[in-house]
């Protein structure tokens, strides 16, 4: 099996797409014992983040905090090119991050209980994104 | 030697705990010559960062900071189930960072003068964390 | 070739270097055909980040926000050695980061179109910066 893949993920508008499952379905699939898996997303306005899995108010409270952290439509900013979410996008990116990586041993990922992967859309629109995880 | 391990970590109500020699120790140990070791913390209120090793008032005022960065009980979250600190840790965490990686060569770690690996407990109690540490 | 080396920034002051042509130079010199690039900065108080490469204005606002995160000469600071942009300096380190890791195939690295590997200078003079580069 090959140790690189490249997936599209569809995201939507300022929501978190749980990601755990297609990680470590090829993490699984190429065989190898142990390692790290490298996640990446090839965008500026949206992030991998691993935060937890089980209630759905800890994702709708992060969003609400990342809304004071990089206000939409600031006056301060200059690039406003696609609206107001633009620049607060590329803003919630960088405090964020473009990649995850995560050990495995036994061809299973060694997340903790309460640990999931997310892609989160730091724009008001959904898009199709693309992802590339590597083996390590 | 093994190339993974998995160490646990006792933890002190919002505190940093240096674990650069844990690191520096388990690298000399696997006896590879140059490539990246990889720190992972299996928990979703705590994060590992690099930060200045030398002044112990960077690290309080970090802690300052990310008081204001995501605010114990703040009245906009959800999600308390364990307390006013409980959304605060989730959001510190995602702020910060779940893995740290650190170059090595000969056996010893590529980190500058003033650079040191640290557990940062974002909740108010102290915890026993689980911290999976690879090398690539 | 190696698969490890080191090179200098010369940084200015709050400013973003364009490093990516350095890293994918790496890259393509190493003959490897897959893989990831880890990029480490020896350093508490600048980062490496990756963020949108076409509009300057996009970093100047994050300029602009990074001064709001973490203030200049807060009063709340304890550690203030060095100036006003001291602590400032190490809190912007901890909110982005002092790695990235970029996957490549083919010799070429797998950045989206509008993904560059900038170095983030978050001192108000310039510095001369190390940065390690290691092939995974």
């Amino acid at each position: 099996m090959s140790e690189q893949t490249i997936v599209s993920i569809q995201s939507q508008p300022r929501a978190m797409e749980n990601i755990t499952r297609q990680v470590a379905d090829f993490v699984t699939q190429c065989g190898r014992a142990s390692g790290v898996v490298h996640v990446f997303v090839q965008h500026t306005s949206c992030s991998l983040i691993i935060t937890e899995n089980a209630d759905p108010d800890v994702r709708r409270d992060l969003e609400t905090l990342a809304q004071r952290w990089a206000p939409d439509g600031d006056r301060a900013y200059r690039h406003d090119t696609e609206g107001d979410d633009d620049m607060a996008a590329h803003a919630r990116s960088v405090l964020t991050s473009t990649s995850v990586t995560v050990p495995f041993a036994n061809g299973r990922l060694l997340l903790g209980t309460w640990q999931g992967i997310y892609l989160w859309e730091h724009r008001t629109q959904r898009h199709m994104r693309t992802v590339v995880m590597t083996i390590l």
